[in-house]
């Protein structure tokens, strides 16, 4: 049994975190922390968990830490992960990093979206952990950069039409959409359920989305050469799941069944993307509570462009479900330990 | 005090006539039909009427109705509007029709969308409702063929830029959203609450929802061109709203406090379409119960795309209260008459 | 035309207070103030508002605000209100207030569920304003103390048992449930949309929210004798609403039509309350944006016991619909002017 | 390996019996029926089950499904069950009936709350399945009667009380509220979104509701006379839960920390309710997706009433995941097997 710790365990990554790994036969979580909760049990804060995890939270120090497990979950706001991952690294823990701090290869570019890297030496060594794309790697990787919710819906979403040349990889428009508890368990007053109830926006308009560096880090990696894309999130009253509608432009003529023949291949025997069949698109209903990313595939003979639609649970496989299948693999466990449930519906 | 027949009066279209109507000081509904519920008060169907619009729905019988009111709603089904059209027309009524059946200007694209039509020899003298292009004609007209939620969303957030060829006409595409209210009030599994609750996604991918051809008219008109738009419907789950995210590529280098200036311009003094400051983003919680059109307006500079946000609650700006204004520019009316409500929040 | 001050405009129910008066012939807002926002307009804060309420927010000087209006609602917390309450009285103003600080004729009883009271002198001064159960003197007062949402459903469903005696007067348990608006506009983890949506749950049960002193001082008074009740809250899912499942006990054999009579003849000629038939039962949906108050009666024929059942909009006549009646019997106004507006549906 | 069919597999409690089946490690689903969608893959329908229960849905004959599988679940509504189970127990299954024919011991009573049974000979050897009142008897069933949903959370809630003589057990009132996936997948009007959403509102208030004889039956067992109760269900707007407000009379003094300590000992070692300490209540959100039912303890010092709140999701320890637990009962394996699932939160 493998000890694992969930750093910053308060919030909605953590609780997905425990109700996971709850289910998993090969690890148990034995330390979790929360600097404002310290004290508390974490079943106070979260009450699904009471009789089952009843572990009190600790402040975060991450040596303590480091020596009574084996591995170590963060799940902390971007700069708070980059001043105790190195830490954890040094004592040799395997690290599942759910902030931004070590998926952007390019120090600068980190900079640039968010602020200067404390420890920049420390990004070759770090793998952006989207098994689909990166398994070996992420095998034999001691610090797991775990893909953003938003990337992971456009990167799965679009990585066969890149690959194969399918599209002109200018054209790449993504209009994603995603529920609430993407925005965090912060005390805001733009949060508060009268405020997002019976309401649909767009935010971040006009290429300002921090998850945009990342999304087009990995895209350009398949298109073997540097692209940019048009990226608007929206706010969806709902608490789980993003949508992301991709427009783009083929490079060619193109028909749904050979692409659905083409994303089939590109997947097959893939655990936890799924291809729809021709004229089915995918709903975030579907994979509530669930690891999956449901593509479908459409092609609008009117203009020619070609559209994907991909939806995740954004705490599942767009966080907390992807951590654990990360972890998996880099502990060499089955990659489908723990994570082989099927979604809540309704 | 003119008298008003609501056609069609079991719909949500129905109901939020009655309400806007219920606060205009020169109109009464004095008729209301419904096929299926014919014989029971009104507010039984809606008891947010109760004792305040207590009318029996009456049968469909067009002369009839004719004979007891100056003006008609037809809130019906497509074809069915253009069954009882003609009726009220050569009995000299105005009508509002909420249906498709007189949008399209030509009679084998209603053809190939919707099926034959019944009475293409009206088409002419229909004009398509949407005041802020067309209010001279609307004055004139007796059949308003009042526009689609999803359309005036889409024409009203774009009719500047074409106008003034701002962008490329071959480049838009809408990424719609729209809250359940739109979907009608049948009963069908896929409208159930569980089906529709704390899910979100796309419909009508690639170019076959029937409100593009409507679309396509009006932006072709403006843009002195014929163009083919992108279109991408969704589902919300959420009540009323729809929030049009419109993607288009500018011919020449723009800015938005310049975009700003062009649309206050172009849609100064009208009193339902607010244009919002640059980096204010509209919200369909903004508009919920109003008769606005709020429009956001966003440059991506990296990639150079010029990006539109539009906001309108789908069964007021999208359906009942254009007509009222539409109704008011018809009769003569102050075009605000009963329309100068605020939306409700939250 | 009066002039309006509405004092803690940046909440629920001084925007609600807005959108009401903005189609109130003969008052115009003119003053709105908000400490946490003072010099931002109100509808940046709430932009339903744009366009047609831009006023800026200002601090709260009680004696400035008073030289330039004619009515003052104050929409503030309990204690803040009667901290400037006497200088808007001193100068001659009529106030609606909706905190609590007026609402219980005796001190001693306010200081046990609250804390001392500022200015106990003014309590006998202060009319309860229901208007249905006190319409005279609420027309000769400058001082009102506007009920609560949870008393007004109460109140008002089960005045006429006590009335004619048809109930023990210790029978009586209240069940009520509330949409999240009521709980204000601060920020809040308990508050967040994630926190509340798709959750429902009871809160301070067992004789401890401060609407009970309220509500058992309404009900002796109609009793003509001291009573207590049970009452617990409920947390709803929705954005507005309030529905009380009130049980009773009646002293002899009751039945449904009957009551029905009864309330009819209790309410009779009241533009606000509506006795639903026997078989017929409220929903909060039929009563949401306006200032009706529903009422339903069922009896439990296998153990005796009466139920009623009502629903009001608790931001409407829970709160500012019911602050703007009272104000236009205050002013001698029309008691339905600005409120004789059909609930939004859906 | 054990082979389960599930009869009725298209509705709700259909798809959670293939949810939470799906990580049993002892039986597996290998056949599901449905007479509407005969022929059609259950994943079409329930696309969260795609790639992981693509079984094609069959019509139902009894004969040809027992030939097959060693356990049925019988999902159907009333009548429908009583139609088939006779065969499946002469065919020697083991049979969890989800449906209210076999839960009432009386004929008599069934007929009055139903219609007339078709096989009351089969009353006696039935087993009302609430395991932590009957777990001995379950065990030696062959066919239990699947407790409902309202019914499991108010007699789990109450009946530490009556076994203990703590009440009146003529003073029970029960306010209990639903999710809508209680009123199951029929195409109704009454149960689309629009209709639901944003509303709250009482249903079959005055002692008419088909499960109180069920709870009356239960009660006056553990009371050891006959009582009667008064219950008013309620319709929540959210996918999932029930939670039951219970208003007693104490016979004597109480207290929460005495009554807390009887109800641990009540339910000592269950490993599905958790008693709350003194001072937390339930919400229906702690308990999503999970088989735990959650009881509050209050006392209302001012009033002399104990109530209880108790939650349950009413699709698991309200339906399904009872059903599962009772399964494991009656073929001898672990009682939490497949059921040691944390909730879902947010």
């Amino acid at each position: 049994m493998l000890k694992v710790a969930i750093v910053g365990a308060s919030g909605y990554t953590g609780v997905e975190l425990i109700r996971i790994l709850h289910s998993h036969p090969e690890v148990a979580v034995t330390c979790v922390t929360s600097e404002q909760s310290a004290g508390r049990p974490v079943s106070e804060i979260f009450p699904t968990l009471r009789g089952r995890c009843d572990l009190v939270l600790e402040n975060l120090e991450p040596v303590g830490i480091a020596e009574k497990v084996d591995i170590v979950f963060t799940a902390l706001p971007h700069k708070a992960a980059m001043e105790v991952v190195p830490t954890f690294l040094k004592m040799g823990k395997n690290i599942v990093d759910l902030s931004a701090d070590y998926r952007l290869h390019d120090a600068d570019v980190y900079g640039s979206w968010y602020e200067r890297h404390l420890n920049p030496e420390l990004l070759p060594e770090a793998v952006y952990g989207i098994p689909e794309l990166r398994r070996a790697q992420i095998s034999e990787a001691s610090l797991i950069a775990n893909p953003g919710c938003y990337p992971t819906s456009v990167i799965l979403g679009v990585a066969p039409l890149l690959k194969d040349k399918v599209i002109d990889p200018r054209s790449i428009i993504v209009d994603a959409k995603s529920g609430v508890s993407g925005a965090g368990r912060g005390a805001k007053v733009d949060g508060l359920y009268c405020e997002v109830n019976e309401g649909f926006r767009a935010y971040g308009v006009g290429g300002v989305h921090r998850h945009i560096p990342e999304i087009e880090q990995e895209l350009s990696l398949l298109a073997g050469d540097p692209l940019t894309i048009t990226f608007t999130p929206h706010l969806v009253p709902m608490d789980r799941g993003i949508l992301s509608t991709i427009y783009t432009q083929p490079l060619g003529k193109v028909n749904v069944p050979d692409l659905v023949k083409l994303y089939d291949a590109f997947y097959d025997g893939e655990p936890f993307v799924r291809v729809l069949p021709a004229g089915t698109l995918p709903s975030t209903a579907h994979v509530r509570g669930s690891n999956f990313c449901d593509i479908g595939i459409a092609v609008d003979d009117r203009t020619g462009r070609l559209i994907i639609v991909s939806a995740i649970d954004n705490l599942v496989k767009g966080a907390s479900g992807q951590a654990v299948q990360n972890m998996n693999l880099m502990c060499g466990l089955p990659e489908t330990l723990g994570l082989d449930i099927l979604g809540i519906y309704p």
